[in-house]
C-alpha cells in the first residue's frame, strides 16, 4: 500500500520514526545507500579502505567530521535521522539498534555513504529478469567468502557476497547490466561453484534467507554492502554506527545518474 | 617469421596466391572478415537473414551485384583475389577449394562481408586473458547447436558456436570485453552445461580441434561465423562461395573502429 509514498513523505515518516521497515521497493528510481559512521580518528583509514576496495565499498560521498548533512546526495537529508534503523557497534561488537542518532551523535563522527545493490536490482527487473528472493518475498542470500579485501591501516577483512540464481543466458545479460553500475558493486565477482570462493553450503547463507535454485540455474555472486560491517566486526573500532541491513538511506539522486555507459 | 608482414605486403602475397594459410595472428589490429558470395537472386533473402541474425551473421558491408570492390573496408581490396582460399558450393554441397575467383566470377554475384571472432580474441589477449586453442596451437573448437536462427526467405538453419574455456572470474571479464564487439558476434550466447544448447560431447567438436578444459574452467560459447556455411548447406542455393574457415579477408579497417562503448 504505502510503496506509493512520495520521496518527501517517506523521508518524513522515516525521520519521525513512523517508518522503521526495510526500504526495499520504496521510492523506486532513487539511489539507496549503505552508511558507515566512524570517529574521525578512524575515518582516514576507512577512506583508504574504500579507495582500495571499490567493488565491495563503492563510496558515493563522505562528510567532514561532525557534519550531519551531505547536500551532494540530498538538500534536506539529515544523516542522523533519515535511516529507518541504525546498528551501533562498540569495539566491533553489535550493541543495539536505534531509530535515530539524537542521543548518540558526536562532533567527531564522519559518515561514509556507500552504494548498494538495490540500484542494479531495479535495472535487472526493468530488463525483464526475475530476482528470485524478491519473487519469494525473502531477503537476498548473503555469504562470507575467502575473497580477501585489500587491507588499509586498521581495516581488514573478507568480502561478503550476495547471491541471485539465473540461467546462463540471463547471467550473461545480468553481467552486462550490472557492469553499468560500478557504484552499486558493478559486475559479479563469481558465479558457479560456491566452494571456489569459500562457501561450503549454498543452502545456508550467513545473512539473509536461502532461496530456491533450479537445476538449470547458476548461483551468481556480487560483492555486498554487508562487507564493511564484517570488516568493522574484525577491525574493532571503539565506536561505529551503520544502517541496519535492508533499511537504507534513500537519497535525492536517481540510480540512473550513477550508471556508466 | 612472416607474421611481421605489413598489411600491404601480406595482401600482395595473398593476391598472388603465394600466401594460402590461415590468417590468424597476421596483420594484428586489422579487422578480418568472413565472406559469403551468392547470386543476386538469392542475395535479398540472405541480406534479410543477416538482419534477423545479427549475432551469428554480423554484417559489415555488402556489394552491389557483380562488384568486386568495397571501398568501405579497403581502397585496394579485390574480393575475388584477396582471400587465401575460397570454398565453392553447388546446391549446398562443398565442391572444391580455389585460391582466387578469376575463373568463377559472375556479374550477378553479391558479396557479404561478415565480422569474425579474431577481433575479440585480440581484445581478450590484450586484457590479459589466455585463449586455450591459441596456447595449444590449435583451431578453435566449434559445435553445431540446437539454437535456431530466425529464418528469412529461403535461408534457415541453426547456430554454430565456438568455445573457449575460462575460469568464472575470467568469463565475467570476457563477457564484458566481447560485449564491446557486436560486429564480432558480441557477448557469449551460453556458458556451462553444453547439453543446454544441444551439444552432446564437448570433447568432440563438429569443426576445429578439441582443447583441454581444466576442472575449474567453464566452457564459454560464442556465435560463430561458420553458421552461414551451415545455413548454406541446409538452404542449398544453386551456387555459393565462402572463404575457407580460418583463411579470412583482411580489411584496412581497425578492429577497434568497430568496438562500441
Amino acid at each position: 500500500m504505502d510503496k506509493d509514498l512520495s520521496l518527501d513523505n517517506l523521508r518524513k515518516k522515516i525521520r519521525s520514526n513512523e517508518f522503521t521497515k526495510t526500504t526495499s521497493g520504496y521510492a523506486p528510481g532513487y539511489l539507496q545507500a549503505n552508511l558507515v559512521i566512524l570517529p574521525a580518528l578512524w575515518a582516514a583509514d576507512f577512506l583508504l579502505f574504500c579507495q582500495k576496495n571499490p567493488v565491495a565499498c563503492p563510496l558515493i560521498d563522505v562528510t567532514q567530521p561532525g557534519e550531519r548533512y551531505l547536500p551532494s546526495i540530498g538538500a534536506d537529508i539529515d544523516l542522523s535521522t533519515d535511516v529507518p534503523e541504525y546498528h551501533v557497534f562498540y569495539e566491533g561488537n553489535f550493541e543495539t539498534s536505534v531509530s535515530d542518532l539524537k542521543d548518540l551523535w558526536q562532533d567527531d563522527l564522519v559518515t561514509f555513504v556507500l552504494g548498494c545493490s538495490f540500484s542494479f536490482e531495479e535495472a535487472l527487473i526493468q530488463s525483464g529478469l526475475s530476482i528470485r528472493n524478491i519473487d519469494e518475498g525473502k531477503n537476498v542470500s548473503m555469504y562470507d567468502t575467502n575473497i580477501a579485501c585489500q587491507p588499509a591501516g586498521k581495516f581488514n577483512g573478507s568480502f561478503v557476497v550476495s547471491m541471485r540464481p539465473f540461467r546462463a543466458k540471463d547471467t550473461i545479460r545480468a553481467i552486462q547490466i550490472t557492469t553499468r553500475f560500478p557504484k552499486s558493486h558493478g559486475a559479479p565477482v563469481h558465479f558457479g561453484d560456491p566452494s571456489t570462493i569459500g562457501i561450503s553450503d549454498i543452502g545456508k547463507p550467513n545473512y539473509g534467507d536461502a532461496v530456491h535454485i533450479n537445476s538449470d540455474e547458476i548461483p551468481v555472486f556480487w560483492a555486498c554492502g554487508v562487507t564493511p560491517q564484517n570488516v568493522i566486526r574484525q577491525s574493532r573500532p571503539p565506536f561505529c554506527i551503520t544502517h541496519a541491513p535492508g533499511k537504507m538511506l534513500i537519497t535525492d539522486r536517481l540510480s540512473s545518474e550513477f550508471a556508466v555507459l
